[in-house]
């Protein structure tokens, strides 16, 4: 199967000069979206994490099925203000700015072991923040999985001393 | 299995004077979530449905892990902007003003037949916004199956002619 007839190139989206890298056309086909989920899947069994987290909303379309498929825990993490619960934040940089990612404060147990998916890794700001709060929760970051990587934009150096693990590459945006 | 037991309640979440229902417990328990999936997924598979649709962000949590139990597509209905490919819209009222849905315009083909999944259903504007965007596309939706109903909205009469599936029900807010 190559993943890529899976996944839409749109130009100029969001913004000018960047191509957007659509995974939804993966959730259409359930024998790619299997595919890609049995993928992620012996990763995160590999690492033998006992939770999985994902960042809203792209994050979720993977990191469900992937926790499901692996038995494990599936702990959302959102933008403010989402989460009913008692949460964590933390903030991070945009190019422009700040941002911040929450999750439940019990969500994660000291100890656990946590594997980080999402659909697309760019400049890893999003990701290295959910390292610092699991971290901050005494648990560890055993892994790092997504379906696509922006390989030039090097988001990888921001968690070098993490196993990491995607599908299918792009250079450029 | 008492489902309710994995269903956090909220006061005063997300204004006061709401009880919010909180399901993130269910994911973070892998027996409860594939309860839950089955229990969905048999409702979809009596349906005959050829399709799986569901609001962000919330409604990801079931819809996908649902299409992907019963092998059919999945589309996302998400927030104005969100999608980044062409899609059709459709707005609906809230209690002050008015919000809308979109979603991708090839997500459904003319014919098929779309079964919508969210975590919750209360006044059953967004399952109605749905269901107009379906019918919209030349399709029509057999069933809607929601993980919690909160009875005395009356959500259910805005589509009392198609099927409807709920696993637990709560009164009040």
């Amino acid at each position: 199967m190559d993943l890529k007839q899976y996944i839409a190139d749109i130009k100029d989206f969001p913004k000018s000069g960047i191509i957007f890298r659509d995974v939804t056309p993966i959730l259409d086909d359930p024998a790619c979206m299997m595919q890609v989920v049995e993928s992620l899947s012996r990763f995160v069994m590999e690492s033998k994490a006992t939770k999985i987290i994902a960042p809203e909303a792209r994050g979720f379309f993977f990191g469900i099925p992937v926790a499901m498929n692996c038995k494990i825990g599936f702990a959302p993490v959102r933008k403010p203000g989402k989460l009913p619960r008692k949460t964590i934040s933390q903030s991070y940089q945009l190019e422009y700015g700040e941002d911040s990612l929450e999750i439940h404060e019990d969500a994660i147990l000291p100890g656990e072991k946590v594997v980080i998916i999402d659909d697309l890794l760019a400049t890893g700001g999003t990701v290295e923040a959910m390292i610092q709060m699991v971290e901050r929760m005494q648990a560890s970051v055993v892994g790092v999985a997504c379906v696509i990587e922006l390989d030039d934009l090097k988001g990888r150096d921001r968690f070098h001393e993490i196993p990491f693990f995607s599908l299918v590459h792009y250079q450029g945006e």
